[in-house]
């Protein structure tokens, strides 16, 4: 904290707590204690800049604009990416998964899949392809083991769902002049001992829309709107905690700075040289680690 | 802080800090400590209380729901209420106000003057009264000094800007089938002594309106949406700091958990009983402070 104790204490000591202190009986316990934080850090933080009343309207503004943008498009969620471009998707995230490791819950991940999964991406077979439609990329061999994260031993049967960007940057949903539903999406079973193995493309870095209050924002910080390229993956099995997740390749520039902060370092990944494949040029190799449901520690 | 330790710690340490230094060069310098500042307090409230994906959806949707009531009756404005009902607009008011006395600085009071102040209210002679309309409260004799803070003498010429809702809760632009415009509204000069009076209502409290999000807020907080009784008043004169206030009635049963948060104890006053006036049932004696511009302790 850079609170000064004269910033603490030249305003009424009493005020935050009384406004945590009005919250009803009936408020169930963990609406008191999300509500109660929110309201203490709010308060704090407007105490710490001394917040105006004209940065304070602007910031009321800001936020109707913002809702008003899902409202004009529903299928774009301004809010959702206003709270990515601050860091808040990503470290949820963090916090989800650290949750399920240390519990036995699963944390939901549906919303933390971002908006362009979809449920109906098709099943297909080991070895095939995910690219249906012509592009300008790199076509890839991705191959790797699901694997137990207790015995070690692969997992048969599990799936492997991916979905990715084409080299323009742009999703089956976001191109229906050139690309075919469910391009670059693709539903894989491992084998009898874990194995997967399909054709993709290289992820390409995109930037995010910057004609809404995120753009707005992200000029007032002087950030650049690119997401390093990535593939995402949603990978299950019966009896295990799912795995949702993007993955990078090492030499996108955009690693460091991403701006909805999601890259962590052991996430990015090497697209390596691929020779005698007529199909690809490059190679990637990804295995990953389940961790079964019940109680870890008890099967150890 | 009820951050513990542990709870500290088994978050990425940096995580926090990287999104506050990929704010660029060209921010200006209270952009960067507004966001730094805001980056840090809501990562901080996150991992406090261990914010889910569920709830971090539901706050994403609810401020999305929120800038839509806007949109669609932009007179009514949900997100600037929601910031009332966590108390955040009393806050940079309180913080403006401390500002104000500290430095030569009038604060910027247009917005914390609330949704109902008019800039056409009329001008109406010393002695007159503000009720155009029929109403079922007590009619009041208004009537007191304004003050120079320092010298403690009257001042001449000041403005009295008084506005209220009427006996049924409602503003003039909330009510135009019961009253007409300018009712319970009004400018008045006071005289070569600094002293004022006028007729207006007791004020009578009210309830927020509870079919947006902030009543969704409310509710779950289990707390009542009701203002107590308050009289707006907006005073200032050539060469003096104005003030914005709001006055409310010792008896007021909802001056203790106002769902705005917005009584302060010296803005609590007394209506006697009031005789000899045919007017008139109730007397109240408000007398005002103004500060002169310009160095206050150079003066002294």
């Amino acid at each position: 904290m850079t609170t000064s104790n004269s910033t603490k204490t030249k305003y009424d000591p009493n005020f935050t707590q009384h406004c945590i202190d009005i919250i009803g009986p009936k408020a169930t316990p963990r609406t008191r204690e999300v509500m109660s934080a929110l309201i203490r850090h709010i308060h704090d933080f407007a105490r710490e800049v001394e917040l105006t009343v004209d940065e304070w309207m602007m910031g009321v503004d800001f936020l109707n604009e913002t809702g008003h943008i899902h409202f004009q498009d529903p299928k774009r969620n301004e809010m959702h990416r206003l709270s990515d471009v601050i860091g808040l998707e990503s470290l949820v995230d963090e916090i989800a998964h650290k949750h399920a490791l240390e519990t036995d819950e699963i944390p939901t991940s549906s919303s933390i899949l971002g908006p362009f999964w979809s449920p109906n991406a098709p099943w297909r077979e080991l070895g095939g392809s995910i690219i249906q439609d012509p592009h300008n990329g790199h076509v890839t061999l991705m191959h790797g083991r699901v694997i137990d994260l207790i015995t070690k031993e692969g997992i048969p049967n599990a799936v492997v769902d991916i979905w990715q960007a084409s080299s323009n940057g742009k999703y089956d949903f976001q191109d229906p002049e050139n690309q075919t539903d469910n391009n670059l999406r693709g539903k894989f079973r491992t084998d009898d001992k874990g194995y997967y193995h399909f054709y993709c493309l290289k992820p390409t870095s995109y930037s995010l829309p910057t004609d809404g209050t995120a753009g707005v924002l992200l000029k007032a910080l002087d950030r650049h709107p690119m997401r390093p390229a990535h593939i995402h993956l949603m990978i299950s099995a019966d009896n295990y905690k799912p795995c949702t997740t993007q993955i990078f390749p090492r030499d996108d520039p955009w690693l460091e700075t991403d701006t909805v902060m999601a890259v962590k370092d052991d996430l990015v990944v090497d697209f390596k040289p691929l020779e005698g494949d007529k199909q690809a040029t490059l190679d990637l190799e990804y295995n990953v680690l389940l961790a079964p449901k019940g109680n870890p520690s008890a099967r150890l």
